[in-house]
């Protein structure tokens, strides 16, 4: 065989958009996937693991057009030129498993997925081209209890991964109310439509000012580029307005009724203000929360003026009992108005979704890159998609889901400091003599046999001081040290690498001398010593 | 927008080649990767998680000759033309990451990972284009010691997820030795060795004489094609023959040696009749194992025989030293014969790693699709690798570490018997009043509040009779009924679905009478009595 030429060395690094996880940020998600599977598990969900790779068709993804995957994707063609793609999301592949396996599937099918899924988009300062999806959805159910149960099963979740109550909000809107509006308003080119929905999810970014421009003739983006407009008149643009500011409509009414008290003792007097402080008082900004009597309050004003938007349209009227429904059914179930709250401002995924759409937000308060405060914001939503499987077999099939941003819901747990983000590191038995490796791996064996993290140092034993940096390196709590010496003597030193790293840091020269971090222990005490520290620390 | 003309149906289908994984079949694994990194972090591996999707450089998947990457992969281009493909296993990855970050890892690094991971092969009856592996590697560490510990935790590994001590073996080479057997016979060119270590890796396949066949002038493949041999002379193969058959050269010669001793008492008899027993013994199906005895001799034996083969080599006397030096250190840590032996008839992976190899494998019996009675064979191999991050660096770097077959593991313990393979269904409140589902919904919860998996049946409740096969479906233990008679009683009828079916299935009619599966009890026992059901099925 001839010597090939030496090709270049290639360049050590992941595609961009593409990252590594190490240690404690792979061990946290894993220990965060397995409570969430804990709960889905107890709410009746199975495990599904689909496979990573889809055909293109089945993802939906193909464009006949042009006889190309939409570019969104991560796709590649297969000996047989189909083509193939990687999932970008955990609902494609669910629709596509459904029609499948439909004939052996329970029905309603339950079932929770949790998985990497990948998008061929514009990698950003965190926006990664993979990341973790940890969805649950109901198959085949068409009743809103299927919903309200997501919505229970969300506020379980976020408590179980360490969210306290009162640090997040599950909030519930239904496009069958939009549906309703719109219908109302007479709108029925479907064009205009889905020029409407895609307007009102913007509100987020534009706000009422910017959605009431879109409405209309249209607006200059932040860019400096005109954006046309869905081109609506006011009056057309209004009762679209109304519902999506319905929040702020109640709450101005109900701050007026209260100007309007002259004898401020009354019983709804009362009521009415403890809504008002909720939601606008001063102390909300201090997690105060809605009780079961404000927020009930809150709730009939808001499916009140919700009927009034909707006026004599059957779709819309459905939705507004759909609401009333899932608060009924959550609130029987002892989920009131301080966890999950009826809220016609949800705006996200009113264009998706097909009936109920929840979102799960974290309220505690952090500060952004530049200082400045704000909410944490959401980290899951889902809603009610009736048309999925449909693409397959031709059927409707009812369906509702929650999908939560792990990545996210991590990240906010570490803003808390509520997850350590450290690993404890393993004991480090030390090589002082290279020929006694044997009697070291004992050591280590015993540690390990009694449950203890631990390890022999495996490098280039000459240098003791690397060992130690290897220790420190590793965040090890203690090494242990066997040389000549001790070993003719029986005993062994135990250096607590704690308690040696508080000293090094603070202590005086007194409390250096009064509190020793070494220990000589005769060689069978070796696990005791060890866990009498460890524990000491745990 | 113009309507677009209907696409087709796709077909509801995955590509070729993947499947999907439901229910226990998700969380055996989930359970068993859980209990694996227990142990390797437990050895204080850390975790790590790569991204699925590398350069087709990175990966050594590059064919610059063609400019494509080697059909194995599955891989496509970027934007910028780049090459990406799906990681085909965990430790070229793990070498980019390595060289990658290297400034900011310990040394050595201990890491382990699991997932999947993508092979564009033909697929084939359990053959799949993406699986599931797990791997511990360490790099940084020349020293055996590492080898041996990775031997070491393999066994721990194997005890932990269910395969007892007796029913598998880890079995130890070093390539060293080859090499040193192939310069004791001067066979110098570098193609005539690659040919020679390819040849002896299909030893499992072919058996004795088609390795002989094949190290000589060729042979006659069962496909009747011709495969060109090494081109060996009969002298030149003898010794690499020797190598690969040294475990049953250094047998016969103790059965010659036994059949030469007039009288049968001696200690050394004794002792090389119990090497025999196990190793040729009638009883050796049985499971029977090397005492720490008879396991040292026959240590002793193979030893005495490599360095015989190796004759003058420095390398190969190391490599027999170093399968000396890891026999030793495993023993000191308590890993016996009985667990780990020293084996030169290990060929597989010879011509990839570069000092020791070692392979799992369980010991035990299976039923073959033919019928036929064969052990199970291999679940988990690895060894010494130098060179991997050279390729990026310029540097070689020690690396060894071992791959668990994660999904034959699973298919083992299932072979035994020793998984289960299925999850208890939840209990199933069953809809008899479509208006009253608030109420069921909040037994729900009560359920679930005191850790029972519990659900409401969410299809539509007109057919009593498909709740309760829905029930079936789910294999739950548990259904709830509560009409609207039962609500007026304020009671409960509980019905136990495990009694039922084994009643279903053999009672008499007696039996039937005497031991109801379904009970009324006051609404405000639900959770004692359920739990009452589900503590006798557990």
């Amino acid at each position: 065989m001839a010597k090939v030429k030496k090709a270049p060395r290639p360049k050590a690094q992941t595609p961009k958009g593409f990252r590594d996880y190490f240690g404690p940020e792979v061990t946290e998600r894993a220990e965060m996937l397995e409570a969430i599977a804990g709960v889905y598990h107890r709410y009746g969900f199975d495990a599904l693991e689909s496979s990573a790779v889809e055909t293109v068709e089945a993802l939906g993804k193909f464009l006949p057009d042009v006889d190309r995957p939409n570019e969104g994707v991560f796709a590649w063609q297969d000996e047989d030129e189909s083509w193939m793609a990687l999932r970008y999301d955990l609902t494609a592949p669910l629709a596509r498993v459904y029609a499948q396996h439909r004939n052996d599937l329970p029905l309603p099918y339950r079932r929770y997925a949790m998985g990497p899924v990948w998008r061929n988009e514009k990698p950003g300062p965190g926006r990664f081209r993979q990341f973790y999806q940890c969805d649950a959805d109901t198959v085949g159910a068409a009743s809103v209890a299927a919903d309200a149960e997501i919505c229970a099963m969300l506020a379980d979740t976020l408590e179980v991964v360490g969210i306290p109550r009162g640090d997040y909000l599950v909030r519930v809107n239904n496009r069958k109310v939009l549906n309703g509006v719109l219908e109302t308003m007479g709108l029925e080119d479907d064009a205009q439509r889905d020029a409407v929905l895609r307007t009102i999810d913007k509100f987020d970014k534009v706000g009422e000012a910017g959605v009431r421009e879109l409405l209309g003739k249209g607006r200059l983006d932040a860019s400096g580029a005109y954006i046309d407009g869905v081109g609506l008149s006011d009056a057309q643009a209004e009762p679209v307005l109304n519902f999506v500011l319905s929040k702020k409509i109640v709450l101005d009414r109900i701050e007026n009724e209260l100007g309007g008290y002259k004898d401020n003792t009354t019983a709804e007097y009362e009521r009415l203000a403890q809504v008002w402080s909720v939601e606008r008082g001063p102390d909300r900004q201090g997690g105060l929360r809605h009780t079961l009597e404000s927020g009930q309050i809150l709730l009939r004003r808001t499916l009140g003026f919700l009927n009034e938007l909707v006026g004599a349209s059957d779709t819309g009227r459905e939705g507004v009992q759909e609401l009333r429904e899932i608060a009924d059914l959550l609130l029987a179930q002892g989920y009131g108005p301080d966890r999950i709250v009826i809220d016609p401002s949800v705006v996200r995924g009113l264009g998706y979704y097909t009936g109920p759409v929840f979102e799960a937000e974290l309220t505690f308060e952090i500060f952004d890159e530049k200082g400045r405060k704000r909410q944490f914001g959401s980290v899951a939503g889902g809603g009610r998609y009736d048309d999925l499987v449909k693409r397959f077999t031709g059927q409707a099939v009812p369906a509702t889901g929650v999908s939560i941003g792990v990545d996210r819901l991590l990240a906010a747990l570490r803003e808390k400091g509520r997850s350590g983000g450290t690993v404890q590191g393993p004991v480090v038995v030390t090589v002082m003599d290279r020929d006694r490796m044997a009697d070291y791996q004992a050591m280590v064996a015993e540690l390990r046999n009694a449950g203890i993290r631990a390890e022999v140092y495996l490098g280039n034993p000459k240098n003791f001081g690397n060992q130690l940096k290897y220790a420190d390196k590793r965040s090890s709590p203690v090494a242990v040290i066997e040389g000549g010496d001790e070993k003719d003597r029986g005993v062994l030193q135990i250096k607590d690498l704690v308690l040696g790293a508080k000293l090094a840091e603070s202590a005086s020269l007194e409390e250096w001398k009064e509190r020793p971090s070494q220990y000589e222990v005769a060689r069978g005490d070796l696990v005791a010593k060890v866990r009498e520290i460890l524990n000491q620390w745990a």
